[in-house]
């Protein structure tokens, strides 16, 4: 029998370090061996998590870093922007493999990153390395990578829509996207517009033109293509508790038929066991609670006005999820491990 | 004192009949007099709405056109569709003020009723005398009129959110809407997609480009206008309980600026009472309970991307507090008559 | 025509503040003359709440006590315990009436304020002059009265849920309290368990057997009867937004049959305007968004178990309605006035 | 290796079916050979749940007894009352292994099941052979079994909570259970009331004293103890979306301590994998989603007042979930197989 990996979960106790615990608890090729806490010291983590008593027994500590590498091979830094780029250097010095949650090695140009993130990086040296962690388009890369640079929850949503028109299809095209998740993805840390009475019952748009997440969804379209695609990205919060839905407008450059587009969703649908293509639109609940991004479209075939719609669970497909099987694929897994 | 008017509503008992009903009790120059329903005859309407105990005391009947006649002047019709054009014409032909709730008199051209609503236009003679009725731009026909169609709930949304700047500013332009709504806008009428189990905590898009809203849109906003605009329109539902939250994104086609946008709408928000222009853009929970549009908008300068945000709540703004507004400008009163 | 009141509110951007802003702005016979906030010092009270732009238009200070009794002759405390009665002091001296939304003014003895609220009595002096403001039953005093101790949520909706049975029906019994509450009863200071991602679809009791407002119910109760009426109080939130739904278990002491406990309930509705009588049993949504408490019961004949069903809007009838309440009698007005 | 088990679900698009499917799915010993439906007929059970699709490959039939019988060993009923019990009979003269999910076999007394299931009882031949399908209470019961009948959902919340005491601790006592559940309760089968525009921020209490699974509590509490326990029961709807949380008020008959009731529930919780005991009282998120109930309890010890407070997903250890414990235990695999 195959030796367990060893995992060690940096930022356990946020909404993805949580998730991300709950999947690999039930993930028969894993050894949970470390948990590190920025609020929690030496404390049960199923104590925290009463929800998780019978299922996991491991104390959470405040993060030391040679504990960490001791007892660990493979490393989840769950950790806030900037955080991660000052643990990384380490594991990754020690020959660890490392799965990053954060931004901080998902943009290859660190200007980008400074202008987006309001901060100077601080690891340029170990970029180069790091690898988009999107199975379904770089998944070779992934399998020989040290370091995964996992994807941002809405910039997952899109991509994964639009990439397997991105070549041909959509060419050139701007991409008006309007994306409504759900306000697990702005994470734990209290404020005023995630107190239960201002969430329930409200949907706002926020930070348009301008999300973080732009950089990385332009920089990897875009790497597929050599005929530029644009975009215009305003994402909503929603009063749901899970998931992010995408839909995602656009003018088709050329006489591509209803029949072609269906075709590449197929396609895409079958190589990759966590893509479905739904007729006619997916709907949110169906993926809430998984690892799969839901697809479907819908083109006006006079105008060539095309719509995409996509949605994920923000907190599997488009964090913990991905990463896990961004794991599997770096451990020769099967991608689905623990997944399905 | 001036002797209130007498008004019935038919269509009492779906949702738009219910917000009715509840905005007719307290508003100050109103008596209501006739109150008819398809489910419920000789029911007082309190026990069937028992929120409504100690606020009214009237019964509900099966509709007898001519006791409703015989008691009433002003006649709200919250009737579905094709049922209102079978009962408008025998209110006008006794000389009543009509207000229709449903899509009957609200296209102009009766073909293009037909295509979007499934049913021969019954009542072509009335349809000419029929004012569509969005008091912030029809005001004065408004006024004059006998028959008004009031709008539906998109539309009002999106023509309120587009209309100042239709004649000038978008000219020309192709307007993306991406719309989410309250199940409620699906009315009373048992479904599976309305079962709280499906509709809690999920997020779905339907009838993309066919929404039978769109002909109104369109309809409206071009007759502001001599440069054609064009319209994709995809609704969503989302898990909400009231509103309607439309995000537009469109081109601008010359060098309008930020300060010029803004001032047309402080402008509009100036001359109407119920626009509120909100930087930087608004969210759906003001609005609910109101017969408030809140409008703002965002502008990325470098590529004249223009986004443009409204929210209503979709039973006031959207159906009975529209109707109500109407209402009030027929019959001589303050617009915001009881209704703020 | 007769002069408005001047009313200051207090604490004004509280859940409760917020509430008493938005009934006083439509009451026809009150000018809002002061509002102050310990978040918000000289801000247009609008800008901090935009659902409000185009109803309100005042400037929110941080209290200044002098220019506060300058203006207004009425003041509603919707400040936090132990605040009020470092205020109220000096509003009385200065002659004014005070509605105290707080828990300061409720209990006659200090010793049991001091156990429930962990904080000494500094306002001894004032207390008996306190007059608990449960206008169904105390609406006589209360109309004498300078100083009006508003009563708790849950204690509002049982207390007038028994009231009507505490002199003869249910005297000596044992009273089992299942309350269920919004979590907007615990305002809106951050906390983790007041996060959307905790709240929603939540449901958890706390406090057993020693809630707060457990001594405002047993003292209120059993001034009522000679015969000791005793109580099990449980609390629970519930992921909804708005109000308390209050189950309670007794068995009845005596050969009452169904017809007389009827009859109770219909004599106290029909007595008081706020009061609902329904049957079978009340729903939560009926009273949402008003000043109504509806009450229900059942009882099992044969082993005289009853059980009386009551629920409020906890914000509403529970705080700020059940305040206004108070100043329409205070103020010689109609109950109602401003409330239906 | 062990040959999986062949399972049929008749009733399977219903709530508790879809839940069966999907537990049954992932279970590692279980092979999925017949699912039945009321409503479709050879139509591919993924196309009705788009949510499985990838998940399952099944075809989903009206059901043919024969076929049913030919494939398979293992029979989940998951119909409505009165059905089950025209199917059973023939699936046990098969020699099949039956968990039926209805009421039907559940009450010993054919009169009680016909005064509260207002129908006349079809199988009595059969009824004696029933085993009370709660694992925690009668394992080796069900072990040699080859019809179960599985709890209700509010009953294994209450019977669960109180079981660990009815011997000794509350003999005697007389029980006041407010239990809170979510709509789904009440099945997919469209009503006004499960209007998501009804159950959303709505509770309500309904069947006070009248609930059909009253008679399944005292059947079974009463079963493990000489001195009569006694019940009152009203279960409310509450606007959430899983689960039931009971709350169940007693007084204790003896001088029995905190320290002995806390000993209790540890010891129970110990033995029982399903079972936690949590300090100081759970909440209902937590058991969303899995097969655990859980329990906690306050004690005033100056009035010998106890509170119990259990929580579990209504359609896991409620219908579902505990369907599957209980088919394990018959099919001699470890009680948590595919449930934890």
């Amino acid at each position: 029998m195959k030796q367990k990996t060893k995992v060690a979960v940096l930022g356990a106790t946020g909404f993805t370090g949580e998730k991300l615990v709950e999947i690999l608890i039930d993930h028969p090729a894993v050894e949970l061996t470390y948990l590190s806490s920025h609020s929690f010291d030496s404390v049960n983590y199923a104590s925290i998590f009463p929800k998780l008593q019978k299922k996991i027994d491991i104390v959470c500590h405040k993060l030391n870093i040679d504990d960490a590498i001791a007892g660990s091979d493979f490393f989840f830094l769950a950790l806030p922007h900037t955080v991660s780029m000052q643990v990384a250097p380490k594991l990754i010095a020690a020959g660890k493999k490392v799965i990053d949650l954060s931004a901080d090695y998902r943009l290859h140009d660190t200007k980008v990153y400074e202008k987006f993130y309001h901060a100077q990086h601080l690891d340029p040296q170990n970029l180069p390395k790091a690898i988009y962690g999107l199975p379904e388009l770089f998944g070779p890369k992934i399998k020989q990578a040290d370091l995964v640079a996992n994807p941002g929850c809405y910039a997952s949503s899109i991509i994964l829509a639009l990439a397997p028109l991105a070549k041909q299809n959509i060419a050139g095209s701007h991409c008006i996207i309007d994306a409504k998740s759900s306000i697990s993805g702005a994470g734990k840390k209290l404020s005023p517009n995630k107190h239960y009475m201002h969430v329930n019952n409200n949907l706002w748009a926020y930070k348009p033109f301008l999300h973080q997440h732009l950089p990385e969804i332009d920089q990897t379209l875009n790497s597929l293509t050599s005929q530029q695609l644009s975009f215009t990205f305003v994402p909503h919060v929603v009063g749901v508790e899970s998931g992010i839905y995408s839909t995602i407008y656009l003018k088709i450059n050329s006489k591509i038929t209803q029949k072609q587009i269906a075709e590449s969703y197929q396609q895409y649908a079958k190589e990759n066991p966590f893509i479905r293509y739904l007729k006619p639109l997916p709907q949110l609940k169906d993926v809430v609670g998984t690892n799969f991004c839901d697809i479907g479209f819908s083109l006006e075939t006079e105008s060539n006005n095309l719509v995409v719609v996509s949605c994920i669970d923000n907190l599997i497909k488009g964090a913990a999820g991905m990463a896990v099987q961004n794991m599997n694929i770096m451990a020769d897994l099967p991608q689905t491990e623990g997944l399905i």
